[in-house]
């Protein structure tokens, strides 16, 4: 192992600066070559390799989106995209690569690792949807940002006596809707896990109006359904003054919470530990609180389990 | 005068709690008496009527939202209404009314001040579309906020090269987009005031594109069109990845900035010292950095000007 | 078991009214009452008692500080206050008590269940000193609140070619100084588990300057040595500008993190559920991702073990 | 005019950067050439001229700090350092110098003026010091970042009945106090305008915990006294738990706000507009809330004044 190349690919996460910052120190370390290649799989096809150095990765720890840019790339899923790909790398001597992304990211992965070229993945979405990791990079900062932006609303809510819904990102994964409205205190949390009953969702309103408590926040992951219909719902059922809010893009920004900055630079530093020892095919993790390593295989076969427990408690506890 | 009431009116502002604070504690100041009314106009019709001390009002002056609240009440445009809140108002011995809201809380203000009780209007509104004054409570936090948000945008829109549409509030004024495009480096920030011209955006974005920027950044004022239709118009004149993101109502909570705190305090004072000195029928304000006030006549009568200049300049600096 | 009451100790910790709300709110779940003792032991001395109901926690999932307020206990440790404390909790018919504070705190509540009073304990400090628990409530928040300062105090390290020393929080614990540390890329972290080796620190400046990096960050946890100290030291040996910026009593305050939110509601409602089986003497905690609990007497004989590889891991990656 | 430099002198300060990118984008949208500085008044001495375009500034609106880094230069003190900087200019052929700082630059900037180089002063620094204008950039962000650092602080001090004593920056001005006691609802502001009187700082928290309020905040102005001496005195004269909080320099970082973005924005094209327009020797500044410019002898005869009805109004808010 002499040379290792890193890229990030899907959508981008805070974090995966301080990750890209991790495998590039940990590389030199090391003692041996890091590249970075530009524009996820795209890059890799079209050749875009930079060489890094120590300077290359100053001043990032700290910022949102990634510095090696990320976007779709349809090329890779034709064989001909794979091999020029896998011409790239050899063209420019990489002996292992370092993917930072999402489920689609690792499939890439796993075919390149397939055919010859070692390679490990770091798990960064917001989504936190990735099977073989409790936690991706990305997850903390999105749900911070969503909780801070719905003690904001509540500010309103309150003033007003009103409903809010408000729709988080997570399009197959509850996770973001799911912490966002346990830790805002939500009246209903509605994710893809557990599925939409609106007759529940009204109940719990109007449970609340009973006791006194003329406001409501009700926070829905975008993969259940739209919080613009759900909105229109509530108005229809009941009488309450009731706003929809979509929070959007903002959650995919902005600094990396500590917790995303530490799991970001335990897995890069790690993913480049494993290379180095010789390993391939693998997925970096969190599992029980500890660093862990899965099989492109195993990951796959997998699913990511959210925790429902966390539901149910926070059911018993916005009663 | 010996009893001064204070009501909040119309949307909710960050502030409006700094606001209420500065109105009570400057009334026990000055050694009268002070009361909430809370539910804005509705409350001020049912007697909602709360005696406040220097405690009602400890911890505050950083809180967003108001701890008076605030409701729509159509029952105060009938004559009837107006006549029940007078009977109120009097039942209390009232002497005095401060009421902090936006344009339509200053028609009911005129109206109870015409029929003799004492009024005076503390611009609260974070459109800022208020005639008299230059800022109104909120405007400050709310730009903030906005800016926040976009600088987060802004980390996906340079990783992936995309161009976001961003909706910003303010239905009949500006200024909040404006500010938000200014103070973010906007492509383009459509308003109102100068209106939506699609060969303009289009131009911007390619210009950017032209001199190798892949992303941009549109900031639209809720006002003059939908984010969304601006979005789509913009994938189906260019090839550039495109999407749209409404900030929606988390622009209007959040604690205070401390210009917003600042003029709060300083405007809920002075409308207490206008009332002592026997004025009436004007709201305070702040033009030309220094704290005025208008007659209800002369701000009814003005419209509230937006800085063009701050456009202009906005343009030529993200050419 | 029909009476649970809650009370905080020792120092302050953002994420402990949301433990509060989860306590209260998860008792009202099972159908029991619940009191909320103010000023933690010296309240429970007095009988500061107070009966709470689901909107006494309202409002205060999102708020810094302690709504029972805290207050150091002098007469506790004699026999007497002891007793007093066992008196005031019969008189009030208490069938169950939880404790959330730290070290010093346990203790207490170890004499408490002792002498019959079935007790649980929840460990808040952002300190993270506490054995037993990977994480302590407000561990987070204090973390994020270091690291957004130290992003701050970089931009003047990096525009003045400055060296910093900056002093964090933590007595007998390094955990937010080495947090803080690996999250900011700090060139040194000093932290007791490992101690201040003055031309350690001198050498990794020197060695930074060497290839370019004339700013440094060194974090220092206030147990080891004064800032101040370490800042005249550098000052001597050096040629470097060197400034130090004690961050103090911020790191206490402010909105909880989410995940202080997440971990506050879970081990406030796993308190409640462990007194309602009937289990008494234990602390709940956090280990290996999991919720989990220790007898007092385990806990009090561990010690709270810092996780060092990520010491290493941050010296590796500022090199 | 053909060409003109820009440099940044004196402390850094929030919004700086977002000045530079003014400066550079209107030079550009005016058809000349613009170049940076690098390390101020010493980077003028040594020639670090770098050309500037568009993307030189590009995603720096945002960023705390300044790109062209600033350091104290004694060299410029002598007659020799002064011809030798007027001689790099001169080499580079520039025609016109803009320079962002504080007091000491525009003594600098007056010089080069004065000996034949056209020169515009732009005022930035926190400590809002300087004559000729009503706000110099970076304040308002100091301010919030105070603001909110002691928002969190009084979490503490309202959880455990305290005193905090919070030293702010501000040497011989003491605005930034001034506002932040004000917006944060202190007790007691000291600042160097009014001076220091002990006995009303003791009188005002006594009279605080007799109608029962067990906290208190008090914000002193580093130019005044040591906060902890003060912190002392308390201590000494009352029985109140009394801490001390030295704000120190995370003052000066962070991401500017809106309202300083904005002013750096409209500052840093004004100067380039008044050169252009063959105007020189002036400081652009805000006042009576417009945008205005005044002569360096002007500027240097005047003394800032702090608005000193804000105190007062304090003082009646916070009883």
């Amino acid at each position: 192992m002499k040379k290792i190349a890193v890229l990030t690919s899907g959508g981008d996460a805070p974090g995966m600066n301080t990750a890209i910052r991790a495998v590039v120190r940990r590389v030199l370390f090391k003692g041996l070559d890091v590249y970075g290649v530009q524009n996820g799989m795209k890059g890799l096809i079209r050749g875009d390799f930079i060489p890094m150095d120590l300077g290359s990765v100053g001043d990032i720890i700290h910022r949102g989106g990634t510095m090696l840019q990320s976007t779709r790339c349809e090329e890779f899923k034709t064989v001909e995209g794979q091999q020029q790909a896998l011409n790239q790398l050899k063209e420019n001597d990489i002996d292992g690569l370092i993917i930072i992304g999402g489920d689609g990211s690792f499939k890439a992965a796993k075919i390149l690792n397939d055919r010859g070229l070692p390679t490990i993945g770091i798990p960064g979405t917001i989504d936190n949807d990735i099977a073989g990791t409790e936690y991706s990079i990305g997850f903390d900062t999105a749900v911070n940002t969503a909780v801070e932006a719905i003690d904001k609303i509540r500010d309103t809510a309150v003033s007003h006596e009103r409903t809010y819904v408000i729709e988080v990102m997570g399009r197959d994964a509850g996770d973001i809707a799911l912490w966002a409205g346990m830790c805002t205190g939500a009246e209903s949390i509605i994710i893809p896990e557990v599925g939409y009953d609106p007759t529940d969702v009204i109940d719990r309103v109007k449970q609340g109006a009973k006791r006194g408590k003329m406001h409501s926040i009700i926070v829905v992951a975008e993969g259940v359904g739209k919080g613009i219909e759900i909105g229109e719902m509530i108005k229809q059922e009941t009488e309450y003054d009731t706003k929809v809010s979509i929070l959007g893009h903002l959650q995919r920004g902005g600094a990396p919470s500590a917790f995303d900055r530490m799991i970001s630079s335990q897995m890069g530093a790690k993913a480049v530990d494993l290379l180095v020892e010789g390993k391939k095919g693998l997925m970096v993790g969190f599992k029980n609180g500890k660093l862990i390593h899965t099989s492109f295989e195993e990951a796959s076969e997998e699913k990511h389990n959210i925790d429902l427990s966390i539901y149910h408690l926070a059911r018993s506890l916005s009663i």
